[in-house]
């Protein structure tokens, strides 16, 4: 009949667009064929047919099977080799193939039409009798546990077991003779587990094989798989029937890996190793030192001539470079597989400009082609990677870079160091508020405590300093000023670098490599440029901060963090002071001498961002955030009780320990702070927005162009917004003079903000979601509890596919953001909205943040060429797939 | 011409349904001038004549004074009297009178028409010149301030100087002659103060009164509270103009107020006082002692027989009970003012049972007429309201209900006197889990600290014993037993009575009232069930309350909180070993030591509640809610330390340190627990779904029908519940018998929860939406801390019209139940939602989740009645507004 459905394709019949019938394993096989690479010869039996069999309970339409036998037929006469025979045997691989890549989820065999006979021919072809028993054996091992369901453990024991009598130590020691009875002992044991004998027809097998790939299909692991991935679950596997070919078959054998470029460079060189004689897991294990690929030409001059011509032509057609797996088998080349080589980001830049100006690829296609986190790599010195040392200890990568300096264990050291050009590395238990002049000082810092996001962690990132943080190893005694891993005992006259990057610790000093803003890097960032429809701010406190990043390419500030301001060692005690003042006068008077320096710091900001805007959120930290912690302070009042001692020092520190009791909260990240702080305290707003207001008229007097958005954070009523902005806008009637531009917005980061961000917009010019705290509040997880919490072992449990602090969860936070933007925009049109959590700086959060339609995002100025990379990747949509 | 705009109308020809037009105020006049009731004459200028001239920035419409004057002069024909007359004059007030009311936002005028020449004519007429002069000078007060903007304390200072010269203390201590020369002196100082002299024409007087009450409209505090109201801005205010009339006109004129029935019983009889030749105010204020209303026969026998018709009249038209104020005027009776009468909850409930009996009126009339908050005291003990006792202090009324008892500082204590039938009250700081055998012994509870939310409060309102929480005044010193209130020291021989309804403390042992659980109560709450759509359960935690809740009308049990089984004192040491256990087993060997407690607990529910549905919720709070507090242990080992201590003592408290430190978070509300805790140890789960399982099956073999529903907290991701449902359904498996009816469903707490509740549904037979904790993660105020917070102090500014956790934020979280609702049915129709928060028991939260549609609704036992009833008026709709 004509009208049977065509449930087999030879690979020489397909294309890279029939992958939903081939799937993507099928159609790459394909499309390498239709361009004339030398591929194994095959066929792919379709999803359709997977689809049909699941659907009638695992029964095959009943033209599947005359279709596989047809195309086998065909494929032993184009190989002259037949499945199973005692001559000239065929063996093939049957791989699972589905339309997304679900690496490992299903089952694979491989070596089928081995058998008795057939095994004695291919150690022949081979010379190598042992090879040809060891790929029979795992072959019965892999058939008898992926087709009948033989437990594994049967074959493991029966394998240590041969071992022992032999008195070896590994499986290679057996020999050809242990193997031959190790197949019999197998399909012994495979009989008593499964109560059947295993079929020895290859063709039963292929069979058999082909429907335990499709039933594979709906395994557990792979339905966890699919629901994580949200693939969907009826779309069926392909499966690929594929000629097995052998780079051990002599000297005119060979396999080997290749890049098509140097993947550390990105210079258009022969880069690989081959080994002759050998199969490709000895070159991709290592099990022998593979020879430089240039070496080939004497070797196997043909094929090696084939295959750089054959190189030249899977760039040219995937337009990317490639790292591609080859096979010489009797001196014909047979390619395995290419995929998109990985790459430095150095390579990826100077790959993706140097294809552009061949035009090989467009713009577009070269920056889907770079990954923006990997940027990362070029913004931050890093340790040479020729060192060969192995690290002492390992925490988190807090902050990228890596650092060599003299262990210090405190600030004033640190800073006193770093005044007089000393380089060291601060290490402490986790850091607080009054270390940051020696953070500044340092060139890394290393805690011992505290997670991602703990204090020493965000200030360093914000710094663009190293950072390793939670190094839980690490036994810091700081009265004796030492440090202990294990047995290595750190003093203040060690020497150590630190890897942020990647969290790892050396002893001594290792060689740095630079940070690496190269031409190709502003090239590429400049076409991303030309693409993003999203802008790009830095969050950036101080005016050194605005000037990096505005170099970095920030088209602005999306926010300034007013309270970081107030850390610095020497407005500590003035911020104490108001927070312990009785009342409004007491209050005024530490507000007063804070006012000054505030301004001051404006107007650094104001002057580095001239003509771009600057959002200035105020206060938001809960006030007891700068005094000390509640245990501390008990405990310091119970010593001083216990010791008897009375008067002033008794008083004092009884005093301090009500104000931190009064101002203590069960939850403080819920408790009073943000807005809520300034309703109760108005002056404070009063303050901040006069030294806004004066910074602006004086920096304007200078001649800059000043354009401020005054950000108040922690709203959830409009009626907040209604209030505080009233008072800023007076405040600022009275400082400012007419004409500098200045807008009033709010910060939404609660939930209720968030659902009724349309009353909320009637009040704001801007809004900014603050996604970190919206992912506090809108999942319910404290960022301050999260490292080590819950939240870890659900990320390995895979409850949650990815830290939600690190990118935004797309179901919920952003689901938040979406609801957010719309009622906003709903009550009234054209509402600036952007984002400036810690989401504003990761790639995956970019890209939902362009779909939802934010107008900018601001993240650290380290991040911004990332930010902007991944905002021209959003526009653009998907990367493209591996080969 | 014929086609003008009407917008004046005469009470006579105006009715309730012209409310629009005529504002609740002239409708009302027009209503009861409608069905014949004597209403002094007048007409209303209409809110369409207000929103003209606030249209046109004030100026009026052409025909309208043309249109006031006619309706002028038409009352001055009507009443045979004239505006400013020195002979039979007449006197109007000027009143605002919006569409929906909004009492003291608006301006009035009263007094209009009197004049030198006038006031001498009054004075004749009532016989009394001194209350002639000083009508006149209040009037020139209002009239100079409302409509001529002068500064009300320019009269005030003179009034003060007048006292002051005349050496008197009070206004009634001023003559006719000085009341004479201030009304010369107020119109001096005003027009001083406004620049212009004031009006003598009262009709141009009359023109600038309604000018001014149309531009009160928009005046700012009318504005916040049309914003807090949610009343549109452009409706306008209608003005009435209407006759004054006067009580005090001789011994054939009288003032009095009235109910129609016995506001404190029900009972229909006269009730009621009034004053012969005496004005309205002075019945009121009680400046004079009026005389009982059945007396006015005797006096006034024809204006008593016309008011006790009348009386009859209006409450038949008005269909309830009716609150009246009245004048007789030389023999004519007039009503001032009739409203709904407020009335006591076991008046209300036999009013409405007789009515409703009567067939004065519907069920569902009698419905909405009674306030469900009310039931609230008929459900517990009150102070006998007759014993004239003054409180020595007050607190917050954390949970109703009044309790007499002897002072005790300790639960054991409470405990043992408990036993022995002695009735105390515990007195402490805060309650702890430790305390509840004192809590259970007490009659009620008194704390210093803490709030509504407090733990002393949760438990004794779930036990529906009285409370008293915060109560600032209180100084407790627990060693020397004693309770410092100023001066009284109270100690273990003082005997206390607390109400919880009002949060007074008295000195001594008050009268008190039974709770009233009668058949007009029973009667009434069974027409609500008729009507209401909600289903009613109650949150119980044992068989009592399960018992009691099913008798006060639950439908099964929306929450049981199996934790606080875990804080009985016998069982907090098992809770702990499990939590300090090192591994798997040794939490095994605990868990299995809980097992069949847990089990003992779930059979009494069971029972209690057999045929109806019983969800249990898994274990909620994080774990070291068990263990001491962090900075009380800190504070245990250094004293220790510093004692020199040494051994086993100290390694003890350092261990468990340890482990309160390990457990500890800084922001608890946001961390490990809920199904994040079983996550991590489905071992816990395991063991509370055997000892449900077991519960389940042996109730069944003694012949109850037990309907299970298990219910797992804190769900943000669908993953969390698809795996605690797999652990849940195959531990069920394994110990319950086939047929045992058995859902699995999650609470809805989270914001993110809600906006994936599409997915979550899935795995879900049930929702119970956690409206508190979705508060505090909705709005971002953590519950803990929000006593004394910015909460309370954005309570009193009006940022929020009322506490979020008392009754549901409408805008924010109740938004967010509603998108779970209908994001959880439209991927799974007909799924059953509810509310098991402390909202389920407030009426207006209620409302809403009527409105949204839920299933039903659980609260705490005692507040079952209120619930059903709030359930029925939440389909009724909107409760009748007042007269």
């Amino acid at each position: 009949m004509t009208s049977e459905t065509t449930y087999v394709y030879d690979f020489a019949d397909g294309s890279l667009d029939m992958k939903p019938l081939l799937g993507g394993k099928g159609a790459n096989l394909s499309e390498m064929t239709r361009i004339g690479i030398p591929v194994p010869d095959g066929f792919t039996v379709t999803t359709a047919a997977c689809v049909a069999a699941m659907k009638s309970g695992g029964e095959w339409p009943v033209d599947l099977w005359p279709q596989v036998e047809a195309h086998l037929d065909a494929l032993e006469a184009r190989t002259g080799r037949t499945l199973g025979a005692s001559d000239k045997p065929l063996l093939v691989s049957v791989r699972s193939g589905s339309v997304f890549s679900m690496p490992g989820m299903m089952d694979t065999i491989l070596n089928l039409g081995i058998s008795d006979e057939s095994a004695g021919a291919l150690a022949k072809e081979t010379g190598n009798e042992r090879f040809a028993w060891d790929s029979y054996r795992r072959f019965v091992q892999m058939y008898a546990e992926v087709v009948e369901g033989a437990p594994p453990h049967i074959f493991e024991d029966e394998l240590t077991a041969m071992k022992a009598a032999r008195g070896v130590d590994y499986d290679t020691d057996l020999s050809a003779d242990d193997l031959k009875e190790l197949v019999a002992t197998f399909r012994r044991v495979a009989k008593e587990a499964t109560g059947t004998d295993l079929p020895t027809d290859p063709r039963e097998q292929l069979k058999r094989s082909i429907g335990a790939v499709f039933a594979s299909w709906d395994n557990p692991r792979a339905n966890i798989y699919r629901n994580l991935n949200k693939i969907p679950h009826d779309l069926g596997t392909a499966v690929n029937v594929q000629q097995m070919v052998f780079g051990n078959r002599g000297d005119t054998s060979a396999s080997g890996v290749a890049f098509t470029r140097n993947p550390a460079t990105g210079v258009k060189e022969l880069y690989g190793e081959y080994l002759v004689n050998a199969q490709g897991e000895d070159v991709v294990a290592g099990i022998r030192t593979g020879h430089q690929l240039p070496d080939m030409e004497k070797d196997l001059p043909k094929a090696f001539a084939e295959f750089t011509a054959t190189m030249d032509k899977l760039e040219a057609h995937y337009g990317d470079m490639q790292d591609i797996e080859f096979t010489v088998e009797d001196n014909t080349l047979y390619i395995l597989q290419t995929r998109a080589g990985k790459r430095t980001a150095a390579a990826a830049l100077k790959v993706a400009r140097d294809m552009v100006e061949a035009g090989t690829i467009t713009k577009e296609d070269a920056l889907r082609r770079i990954e923006p986190a990997q940027l990362d790599q070029l913004l931050h010195p890093g340790i040479d990677p020729s060192h060969g040392e192995t690290p002492i200890t390992k925490g988190l990568n807090a902050s990228p870079g890596a650092a060599v300096g003299r262990v210090v264990f405190d600030a004033d050291t640190a800073a006193e160091c770093g005044e007089k050009g000393e380089k060291v590395v601060l290490v402490r238990w986790e850091t607080t508020p009054d270390d940051i002049h020696g953070v500044v000082a340092a060139q890394g810092v290393l805690t011992s405590h505290g997670g991602m996001t703990s204090h020493a962690a965000v200030v360093a990132r914000g710094m663009g300093k190293p950072c390793v943080a939670g190094c839980g190893d690490l036994r810091i005694d700081t009265a004796a000023k030492t440090a202990t891993i294990g047995d290595r005992v750190l003093t203040e006259t060690d020497v150590i670098t630190l890897d942020g990057s990647t969290g790892e610790i050396y002893d001594g000093a290792l060689k740095l490599t630079e940070a690496q803003i190269t031409d190709d890097f502003r090239e590429v960032l400049g076409w991303a440029d030309e693409i993003r429809r999203l802008g790009v701010r830095a969050n950036a406190d101080t005016g050194p901060d605005a000037a990096k990043a505005r170099e970095l390419g920030a088209e602005g500030i999306g926010l300034t963090r007013t309270e970081h301001m107030f850390m610095a060692p020497d407005r500590l005690p003035v911020v104490q002071e108001m927070i312990l003042a009785q009342d409004e006068a007491g209050r005024g008077v530490a507000l007063d001498k804070l006012l000054p320096m505030q301004q001051a710091d404006f107007e650094e900001l104001f002057e580095a961002m001239t003509g771009l805007p600057v959002t200035i959120r105020l206060i938001d930290p809960p006030l007891h955030e700068f005094l000390p912690n509640l245990v501390e302070q008990s405990l310091v009042v119970q010593r001083l009780e216990d010791a008897g001692t009375t008067g002033a020092e008794l008083d004092d520190a009884r005093e301090l320990l009500g104000h931190v009791r009064r101002l203590s909260e069960a939850n403080p990240m819920l408790g009073t702070r943000g807005c809520r702080l300034l309703m109760l305290y108005p002056e404070i707003a009063v303050m901040q927005v006069r030294a806004i207001a004066r910074a602006a008229a004086a920096v304007t007097k200078r001649g800059f162009e000043p354009h401020v958005e005054i950000m108040i954070p922690l709203v959830a009523y409009w009626q907040e917004l209604d209030t505080l902005r009233q008072v800023a806008e007076k405040t600022w009637a009275e400082e400012a003079p007419e004409g500098i531009d200045r807008t009033i917005g709010t910060m939404i980061e609660l939930p209720r903000a968030a659902v009724t961000a349309d009353q909320i917009a009637q009040y704001a010019d801007f809004f900014s979601f603050g996604t970190n705290d919206l992912t506090q509040t809108g999942v319910g997880i404290s960022r301050d509890d999260a490292e080590g919490s819950f939240l870890q072992s659900y990320i390995d449990m895979g409850v949650v596919p990815t830290n939600p602090f690190a990118s935004i969860d797309p179901d919920g936070v952003a689901e938040l953001v979406r609801i957010g933007v719309e009622k906003g925009r709903g009550a009234k049109p054209g509402l600036k909205t952007g984002v400036c959590g810690e989401h504003g700086g990761d790639p995956d959060s970019i890209t939902i943040f362009n779909k939802i339609g934010l107008d900018y995002v601001s993240c650290s100025p380290y991040r911004i060429p990332i930010a902007r990379l991944a905002a021209a990747r959003a526009v653009l949509g998907d990367t493209v797939k591996d080969a």
